[in-house]
């Protein structure tokens, strides 16, 4: 038995983060955009557009966890900082053409995002062998939408609207350990952000890093398992290659 | 289109009671205590202590509900129920024979329970027009437990416990529709048992009752629908036929 192996022995349940650790966020926001741009704006960054709006909901969903004002609702925030974006100097040009119910419209293109290409696949093998669920600041149908939509087989969705705040707030880990009923050695955290993990194994939970093109740009390098000397349990490039290391 | 089909048009989401909805908690319980009766006990009448546990449930929850103390995790519910039996005259002389660790074990009992012959394929056939999801009064890890047992493929698990309170209490059925996103019209409670489908109702969901064996005994015959000149949505005998009626 390896020892990332002997690492997840008895784990029963894994929990997910979602945004860029099982969806393509980046890719399927920026092409939505595209498509979605108006005759003339080709050439716009639609990419530069989705990282922005993207930041935003991280900053956001970090001043709520941090016992600051805003809304629990994932469309509500992405509303608001859609909002503010088209009244800032950067973007402010393309304003006068998405009425409300285009930014509504905008606003849903975070309930279809794409999976990784192992995201499926790899989520279905785990499922065989223990508790998978998302763990993730998105709100409930924001969630089932894109499970639906990217085909994510979850045993249970949790969110941070559902446990009454965002990560890394340490309701939600525990709310999450609460309901599976798991003491939190048999709970590992899967994730793209090393913040995330930090946060899991603060409560006593396991950690599962995944390294994903688009996350952790900076960061990415320098995360290792403990057998390497680092922080985390297990550190992987897809869902598969933790299914492979479930017993 | 026929008047059942046109009721359910639209509709977005269905949540489903699952204990004599879903699953066959009398049959599987039954049979389970019959497997694990002590030498000389096989004649005790099984299906009875199945019976009496289920229905204290019932009370205990409904008191829960309407404001009274008590747990909100049907594994410490079904423990309390399960030792205040033990402790009666009708069962105590089995008390002895069950110290705490076979008591915990048969608690365990609830968590794995068999679907009714229609529910694994129909819910897989609704799924693929709708949103599924348990409203149930099971804690959480119950019901992940009892879905992967029974092949039960929810979008989302909702529990009494994750909501805040017990059927019939408001917040249970409000909680719902709030984490999905769905006005009550857009919502159908499915159930096998008509105080469940009221109090639905009373919220504006739309209700579908399920004919079970074990379930609403004496009111069962008595259920119509609207068109029929009674009270619910549309009444079945099987989720296949819910499938069928949507469009």
């Amino acid at each position: 038995m390896s020892s990332e192996s002997s690492t997840l022995a008895g784990v029963e349940a894994y929990v997910f983060d979602v945004f860029g650790t099982v969806v393509d966020w980046y890719g399927s926001v920026t092409r939505a955009l595209e498509k979605a741009a108006p005759d003339g704006y080709a050439t716009e960054d639609w990419g530069a557009f989705a990282k922005e709006w993207r930041r935003g909901y991280g900053e956001y969903t970090r001043r709520v966890a941090n016992g600051g004002q805003g809304s629990n609702n994932a469309d509500v925030m992405h509303r608001e900082i859609l909002d503010s974006m088209l009244a800032s100097e950067r973007w402010k040009h393309l304003a006068p053409l998405w009425d409300d119910a285009k930014r509504e419209e905008l606003v849903q293109f975070w309930h279809k995002l794409n999976g990784w290409p192992d995201s499926s696949k790899g989520l279905r093998a785990m499922k065989q062998k223990a508790i998978i669920g998302t763990l993730s600041n998105g709100n409930v149908r924001l969630l089932v939408d894109m499970a639906k939509y990217a085909d994510l087989p979850w045993d249970v969705v949790f969110s941070g609207e559902l446990l009454g705040s965002y990560k890394p707030n340490p309701k939600v880990y525990l709310g999450a350990l609460h309901h599976l009923d798991v003491p939190p050695e048999k709970c590992a955290m899967v994730a793209a952000h090393i913040y995330d993990l930090r946060a899991a194994a603060s409560h006593g939970m396991k950690t599962v890093y995944v390294r994903r093109p688009t996350e952790d740009s900076d960061l990415q390098a320098h995360v290792k398992s403990k057998q390497d000397g680092g922080e985390v349990d297990v550190v992987v490039d897809s869902f598969e290659e933790i299914a492979a290391l479930m017993l």
